[in-house]
């Protein structure tokens, strides 16, 4: 015999999701398909250079009859749900993109001070290992995020270094969306790889490296948020062509993979509690 | 004839001073011999691990006499200043102190939306260069930071990613406070260094290396907020001895070098405007 299971602390239904990308390359495609508009607490993250972007989540299925109609829009009503989009921004020095960890971390505070969403995600392109099984085009939902950069070999410090966050469980979504590759997400501030870099992410078991995930996992730890982290491979780490010519070269195919990817993300996400994921 | 200086724009008493340091045990000399209390506005800080502790800077000179008695307080009201020191504070995971530029720039994020400091002195210890003239126990004023683990080779990028941001112009408190060295401050996220990371610090001109200051530079730079950047060196990054084990063995005198330095700063910081350090 089987007890029905008795849930304690039943979580809420996901009414606001967080979207963290690095790069206006890798968002622009995502905002224009979802329709986002400025968002107007863009305001409160001055003077962080982060884009803001906001709206509700249209539903696929806008069918139904004037008999249901009432019904239809409680329905509606349940599963609306607000999509933010924050990119981190032009650097005010040098023009480009505010890349790396520190202005991922920074962004991710302030969305998770000012929206309060129930999930956040980190999108983005990132390099992927392909003796792990990753390819060009691929896309993770990434399992753990792990730092490769932070060598501090004190034995107190050596794990707070790695910095080893598991990402939300997701075990329905990843039946749901069975193309999406999984693996350990390794981050350092460099778009290239050195020896040692190499070997530490060899430790880190890394399926993908890129340049924010592990940070903006820290602040979602502290906010006690969800975190969840979908990496478009760009270019080949392991492979024989340097990252920054791959990368360039795939930019624009990654940020249409991750706009075909995270709108449905968000569409299984919607309606459901974060233990439903 | 000289004509007398207009000044336009003048900048106001700096009432307020913020000192971010990363660790507690290179703070804990400063906030006890500051008679420091615990902030009142610790709170706004959460969730991060920051640990706030402020009062205001008591004067040097208490004496005067009753005929001037009203004088000397409208001369104290004018010199009063509140000190405020952070620490980035335990990692919720690992117990450490939370090293390197994420969460120093979070903590100085949150110190700047704040307390609205009028000027950011990140204090702390640091390796120093012996071909630069360093020893241990130098305290040096920093006159520039830049990242030497920021390596993104796409020409648009690359200067982005060494980061380097001017500290702010203090050329009358270095004729004051003339022990103090001087040189470019180059930081990473790791302990150690490679020999690539040495190869960077070698180009960036380093004189110290360490793990926070320019992130914290940049927060100060988006805030606008004059960034002041004091660093003890405890290990010779081009000696003999490895980083961790000097580190180690120096960080509690590195810590009352800071404590017997960084007053001097603060005392001849107050009552003036930033024009006139």
């Amino acid at each position: 015999m089987t007890h029905p299971k008795i849930k304690f602390n039943k979580k809420p239904i996901i009414k606001t999701i967080a979207v963290l990308v690095a790069m206006e390359a890798e968002a622009a495609p995502l905002v224009s398909l979802l329709g986002l508009k400025p968002c107007p607490k863009s305001h409160r993250h001055a003077p962080l250079p982060s884009v803001v972007r906001s709206g509700v989540l249209l539903e696929n299925d806008d069918g139904g009859t004037k008999n249901v109609q009432h019904q239809q829009q409680k329905k509606k009503k349940k599963k609306r749900c607000e999509v933010v989009v924050a990119t981190c921004g032009a650097d005010s020095t040098h023009g480009v993109d505010s890349v790396g960890t520190v202005n991922a971390a920074l962004c991710a505070y302030e969305i998770l001070k000012t929206h309060e969403p129930d999930v956040l995600i980190n999108a983005g392109t990132a390099g992927g290992f392909r003796e792990k099984g990753a390819a060009i085009g691929d896309v993770f939902l990434v399992d753990e995020v792990k730092y490769h950069d932070r060598r501090i070999p004190i034995p107190t410090f050596t794990k707070y270094g790695v910095g080893a966050i598991r990402t939300a469980e997701t075990p329905n979504m990843r039946k749901t969306l069975k193309d999406l590759k999984r693996g350990v997400c390794s981050t350092g501030n460099s778009l290239d790889a050195t020896e040692v870099d190499r070997e530490m992410m060899s430790r880190n078991d890394a399926s993908v490296k890129e340049m924010e995930a592990a940070a903006v996992a820290k602040v979602c730890e502290m906010f006690d948020v969800p975190f969840v982290c979908v990496k478009a491979i760009t270019d080949i780490v392991d492979g024989p062509h340097a990252a920054e010519k791959e990368f360039l070269e795939n930019l624009a195919m990654a940020g249409k993979r991750l706009q075909e990817t995270v709108p449905k993300v968000l569409e299984f996400m919607r309606g459901k509690t974060v233990t439903d994921l």
